[in-house]
């Protein structure tokens, strides 16, 4: 029995082509720099990139996206399950029973379509889960959009300008795929038993509820509402690293120097901000970044500078998750295509540490 | 970084005090050899067992199931969520999306009552989950009953023996746990980002629709109907063998000798069929098993001899995998404590083998 320390940091479980984190700050999308991509890229060819493992040709990126476009709407069946939840319902709830119930519904269809079905239905139920359980009208994806305006359009029903959506679709290319993240890695192990992708796209978003992998960006903007102004930053810091409390949308298990899509998110966040006039938000996130390195040497994550953007573009709070969510479900399936292309049931084994050879006594006896 | 097996056999990845199988056929409970609690206990008191580490008291387990009982009825929204995935739905697939919605529907209620009501209610959606969705009336439990008889009521609407349905609850308490099997370890990941528990077992459920998990005790018993007489089984097996096919039912990871669970089972099955004066049941399950441990030296697994059992208990095919799901959830439950009370999160690490260094060309020079 080989012994490995909880948490499995440091152990490789598997090999991966789709995606790899380093220390020294750099990410790659099958052997393409994350700062090539973002200045490059579109969302629908980096998708198809962290699919397939090749950037599109034409063809094939025409073919690609309009199977997301054709593919997006959801049914009335499927929203209506959200919609029974009520209003209350924790939007992730939400997407992941829309979720679970989809996978019985396309059961029919070929699994390649099944499985683009499910990538462009993500976005939509993620734009509605806030809004369907409400009992608000669904917003449906627009087939004249691109993927990210799309989505941006169903989230705020506003204009934006085309800076804005530009950045909002960078933003969408850096949630995508982040190889074995927690919910990635319970997609693999839910794979590995050979079970429908919708089923383990479900057991992602069951993973990316908990506090410890989802919904920092959420957190991070309740933190800079709270903190407000620059010239409180000091003292709330102070506070938090007194109090020995975690400061959300710091700190990275992989980058430890910075992370690479924050440090660009950042300047999105000061041309948006100037453009706009008001840089009252990107000086207080500066002025928290500073603190933060000055007292703890942390550097702010993705989350940390996403947040902010969303906030700009007029998206609600409960929603960052979400998007996660609807950008990451690219990075989940090729994940689970890439489990299941060389597949072994992942099954570990656990040191018994309880009793042995203990007798049953009846209950009078107790 | 260490480099583990793929599929992690052989890898200690957690400390538990749950329960242990080993290769000599033995399988502890909480310390508590299998044989011992299939022989003497009752189907709450081994829940309760499994989940708090002792046996209960009188007023512990009194109190205990008097809470499975109150808990139990399932309101009609999830039952709802349910009828609305239409009838061809998988029934677990009918389940997890159950289990999903009530994530939302009981999110304000105190911990302990949320994981108890979960916990009381996977009997009901186990049994409906072919019904409801069918369009059929939902079936109730019954407060008067114990919860094995209560659920088996459910299943079937017949009455039964009390010798039949004493076996049934030995089945249930077999499929109540087995250490760090694909679901429960899907629930630890899970459980280690800190979502909550109707989340993990979400998570557990989609697990379970793996063929390389779930759906066993179903593939055995259509085996078993197709080979149809035990005079069949030579030819059958014999022709499995040489195709190189998987017989279903067959071999376990970890029992190599004999499944423990299995050899109890085979003793009620021949009790079973005595009783009813046709013993043609058993002679086919003996009369394959011989084959396939003269041909292949693999003895059968639970799902095996659970298979035929329900089946002459009256339950319809399809629901074979919901009745584990009704009992393993309090396993589940019992690893997402286990991994709640000493967290770290779950996120390993790959080996990347993609290529590096990559630039992105324009889409026309691709």
């Amino acid at each position: 029995m080989i012994k490995v320390p909880r948490g499995l940091a440091g152990v490789s479980v598997a090999d991966t082509g789709i995606s790899r984190s380093s220390p020294d700050g750099t990410l790659l999308y099958r052997g393409y720099p994350i700062t090539e991509m973002a200045a490059k890229a579109g969302f629908e060819e980096t998708a198809y990139l962290i699919l397939n493992g090749s950037l599109p040709k034409k063809g094939e990126l025409e073919l690609f996206s309009s199977e997301l476009r054709r593919l997006a709407p959801v049914d009335g069946k499927t929203l209506g399950v959200m919609r029974e939840l009520g209003s209350g319902a924790n939007p992730i709830d939400a997407i992941r029973t829309a979720c679970s119930a989809l996978g019985s519904f396309d059961s029919g269809k070929s699994v390649s379509e099944r499985e683009t079905s499910l990538e462009a239905k993500m976005s939509v139920l993620a734009a509605n889960s806030l809004r369907v359980p409400r009992g608000q009208p669904p917003r449906h994806p627009d087939d004249a959009l691109r993927f990210s305006d799309s989505l941006l359009q169903m989230l705020t029903d506003k204009p934006a300008t085309e800076y804005e959506r530009w950045v909002f679709e960078r933003i969408l290319i850096f949630y995508m795929e982040h190889d074995l993240n927690a919910s990635s890695f319970t997609v693999r192990v839910v794979a590995s038993t050979l079970a429908d992708p919708c089923a383990a796209v479900t057991a992602g978003l069951a993973a990316l509820k908990g506090p410890l992998h989802g919904g920092a960006n959420e957190a991070a903007m309740e933190m800079l509402l709270e903190v407000k102004d620059p010239s409180m930053a000091k003292e709330y810091i102070g506070r938090a690293v007194k109090q020995g409390q975690k400061v959300i949308g710091f700190g990275h298990r992989v980058y430890k120097e910075f992370d690479p899509r924050a440090r660009i998110c950042k300047g999105y966040l000061k041309e948006m901000t100037s453009r706009r006039g008001d840089d009252g938000l990107f000086l207080l996130c500066e002025a928290i970044e500073r603190e933060m390195w000055e007292r703890k040497r942390i550097p702010p994550n993705l989350d940390y500078y996403a947040a902010p953007i969303f906030y700009l573009l007029g998206i609600e709070v409960p929603l960052y998750t979400p998007i996660f969510a609807a950008s990451r479900v690219f990075g989940w399936m090729a994940h689970y295509n890439e489990q299941v292309s060389e597949n072994k049931l992942i099954r570990p084994d656990s040191d018994y540490v309880g009793p042995s050879g203990l007798s049953y006594t009846p209950i009078e006896k107790r």
